[in-house]
């Protein structure tokens, strides 16, 4: 058998200080490929993304991450954002899905400083990544093979650098995606 | 013969975002001991510090970093801020004067986020210390001995969690500095 292909489903972790470009770009080309995206969030109702340094739009949180099922989302996306992420690694329910997801086999992506996250929930040690830069020693430090390329793939794991990258990042996050969705499932 | 007393001058690193509560209450700290404080930035005329989310006062650069002398001073002062220690990790000129300070021998004191300065500068293996809870696990995968205490004093390196730690961590810094310039130099 292989997944259904409706009601495909990706959470993308976010709270108050997401960056929004970083929300919005991935988010639209998994729209524009027909999975449904779903901000997932410690914040019960809303997060307020940011652009750079001046707060920006509101988004509503679809799901409330310590409610989250893993079985519900195909992959999950982490977009960037120094307060936003700052806030989610000190987050235990967030370490636990996303380290749910991990262990799931789900295809991970994460832009600019979302790797910190997958820092703390100890995701990195021996896997090929990229981030922002500044962060790129402390990935280094945890084990992570860091490449300084736009965007690297080392199987469901997928980064980005930054902005710039979001061409080719959002091309690959789609292509992986539907690759694991053609993928036989255990019964 | 021992250190000249005049002119003791601490060395504050900071750009735009950084904690105004963590620049202030030490350096208001050290002034009472009789220090002088200078901003020490990448940028040439004025940063601008946060108070948490919001942007607060501008504080005159006394020396831009790449002009700045380690003679000059008799130990350094990393305060906080997410994004102002974002903007310090990446730049080049403020690594090599931390870096040289510590090859100095100066004293090193670090607040909140102001550590990952150092894990940037590779001064952070082996030592015993402090930080934001956060960054924790990036200290750790630096090398350093992570503690949760308030302060944490390790030679001539000092650390803490936050601003509830200021009390005992002044007290601890200005102890610090007092006893390194009672200490013999070599001619």
């Amino acid at each position: 058998m292989t997944r259904k292909t409706e009601n495909r489903k990706v959470a993308i972790i976010a709270t108050n200080g997401v960056e929004e470009i970083e929300l919005l770009s991935p988010a639209n080309a998994l729209a524009h490929a027909g999975f449904t995206t779903c901000i997932v969030s410690p914040e019960a109702d809303q997060v307020q993304s940011r652009n750079g340094t001046h707060v920006s739009e509101w988004y509503d949180t679809d799901v409330q991450v310590s409610a989250a099922n893993v079985e519900a989302f195909d992959g999950v996306l982490i977009p960037g954002g120094l307060l936003h992420m700052d806030a989610l690694r000190a987050n235990a329910d967030v370490i636990e899905f996303v380290k749910a997801m991990a262990n799931a086999g789900k295809p991970i992506f994460a832009v600019g400083y979302g790797p910190q996250l997958l820092i703390s929930a100890d995701l990195v040690s021996g896997r090929c990544m990229t981030s922002a830069s500044s962060i790129r020693k402390d990935l280094m430090n945890a084990g992570a093979e860091v490449s300084e390329t736009a965007v690297v793939v080392d199987g469901a794991l997928i980064t980005c650098r930054n902005v710039d990258d979001f061409k080719q990042f959002n091309e690959a996050i789609v292509t992986a995606l539907q690759a694991s969705l053609a993928e036989p499932v255990a019964a």
